[in-house]
């Protein structure tokens, strides 16, 4: 197989017997190029199948059509990133999807990489709390929108969703049904998201006057610590009868951990996922409006591309309470 | 907010008082340069804080480091997707990846997009059967790999599942736990994986002897059309007793539609998914080694990329049947 190369601008100028400005300025729609340069610019480019390089017309200021986004993970469902695809699509945009894996410094890589292909712009679901490092960036026009968590350090548009007032209708759902004591399991709190939903949960247990002692497990999302934390709610002489769970994925490892004994305990997860109503039984959730935050998220960075002067916005969606059966058990005395 | 212009090579020549072409030799360090020159180059990048542009970079031919990946969906999880990047990542490749929505045009637009960026190389879940429009680009040194599906008019790397043993380990071990009336519902056959696993279905149902007819239902994954096929292959004097479902998304859309109806049948899934194994029952799946076909897919395009004449190569990954508690049960007379 010989590879062949593709003919360049260069080319064409050669086999045109023209200097190559000429060749770019055919190319670009000139019309100061004289009727005989350019036809035979065109029977070159024509014999030849050239075809301009896009990054070339990028350098020249155009648009690409490609949206950066760098998300958390591409490996599990991620509703927000087919909303954010769906309407980029319905825009003729197209969304060039990488992940972060949650890691600060594979963001910063991912990110500036990204910028370095000068995309029309970049949808960052932020890992950490310093992203000063896209200052330089936004300086020279790139858009840049936030979602789920704000960026820190810098004044991007940013979409979150209302995550105390998820927690609120949470807890005090489980608090109509009988239950004193609750316990919440959720995502590290250096991830916002993670941070903001214990913090609103403790905000709850304060203003309710219970103790939090023994029933507040942030951490990572991971068997032997989710296992750990169910242990410490669970066990000893005033067990939690309740359960708030403060993403899907721990919802998950709280059900596989449990087995039949999650049937003993009324549980609430923070996000709806797939096969939610498939369980037995069903998972009442907090879910959160994906196809809002992709749409708005998608809608800012347009305007912001249409105009980089416009006042920096965030917006906070709501979010909605589905009641499905495992957040309406009353209390069992025993559990 | 005032827009700062990144600073160009232009700028630098201007700055430095040096032809542009100085600049571009300094900023690629050609050595011929003399002393004087270099020296006002490297002090006016410096007092302008220039930086040389990645594109540009790249049009002198190096490589980008990016990897596209044209894949079916971003929204649900693609277990493949999240193996290719862990597997690109730890080559210190970023992929890229683009949800062609299984509709051709669609994949044509955004692949030839991807070309257009000059990655280092695309990893595409094929739709359709005609991948001419990507010959070009294969001619010109674009390094592609096909997985889950083989390309079709061009002849490139290719990861594929064994499809065909998946179903045949599927339909023996319903038909070794009694069940002779097996049904097949499946994606549709315009897709390859879709056409591969019901004429693999048809193959066993001829071997076996036994009477396809009102059993084999290829076609879209939507309600409708499922709940359609489950009542032709479930209805009637002779009803089937076990069923085999062709992907995830069938699998998902059957145990919706059947709800506590879909414990009179035996179930076998092709494709594990997150939570087959919190369903009760459990469900019991053909599962694809997504780890191995990432794995390989990137494997395959960074040889590819090293070697642009070595030969094409198809490699067939296995599949293992996961017995969970659904596809155990023998037949209800009944059903």
């Amino acid at each position: 197989m010989t590879r062949r190369k593709r003919p360049t601008m260069i080319d064409v100028a050669e086999h045109a017997g023209v200097a190559l400005r000429t060749v770019s300025r055919v190319v670009n729609n000139d019309p100061t190029v004289g009727t005989g340069f350019a036809n035979r610019v065109q029977a070159a480019i024509t014999a030849l199948g050239y075809t301009p390089d896009e990054r070339a017309r990028h350098l020249r200021g155009g648009r690409s059509g490609l949206i950066g986004a760098a998300v958390r993970n591409l490996s599990a469902g991620h509703p927000v990133l087919g909303a954010l695809d769906a309407t980029a699509c319905s825009h003729g945009l197209t969304v060039l999807a990488t992940a972060t894996a949650d890691e600060e410094d594979r963001e910063r890589e991912v990110v500036l990489s990204m910028c370095g292909r000068h995309l029309d712009g970049i949808v960052l679901e932020p890992v950490g709390d310093n992203h000063q490092y896209l200052s330089r960036e936004i300086d020279a026009g790139t858009p840049i929108v936030a979602f789920d968590r704000p960026a820190g350090g810098i004044t991007v548009d940013t979409v979150i969703s209302d995550n105390a007032a998820g927690i609120g209708a949470a807890f005090r759902h489980l608090r109509g049904h009988g239950h004193h004591r609750v316990a919440y399991i959720g995502d590290e709190e250096r991830i916002f998201t993670g941070h903001e939903r214990a913090a609103a949960f403790r905000a709850c247990m304060a203003a309710s006057g219970e103790p939090v002692a023994g029933l507040v497990h942030p951490g990572v999302v991971e068997p032997a610590r989710i296992a750990a934390a169910l242990d410490a709610a669970l066990r000893g002489p005033d067990p939690a009868t309740a359960l708030i769970t403060g993403n899907a994925s721990t919802t998950l490892e709280v059900l596989r951990h449990l087995g039949s004994a999650a049937a003993d305990l009324a549980i609430v997860g923070f996000d709806d996922f797939a096969v939610a109503d498939l369980l037995r039984p069903a998972i009442t959730v907090v879910a959160q409006d994906s196809d809002t935050i992709g749409r708005t998220a998608i809608d800012l960075l347009r305007h912001r591309m249409a105009d980089h002067t416009r006042p920096v916005q965030t917006v906070t969606v709501g979010v909605e309470l589905i009641v499905r059966g495992s957040g309406e058990r009353p209390p069992t005395p025993e559990a």
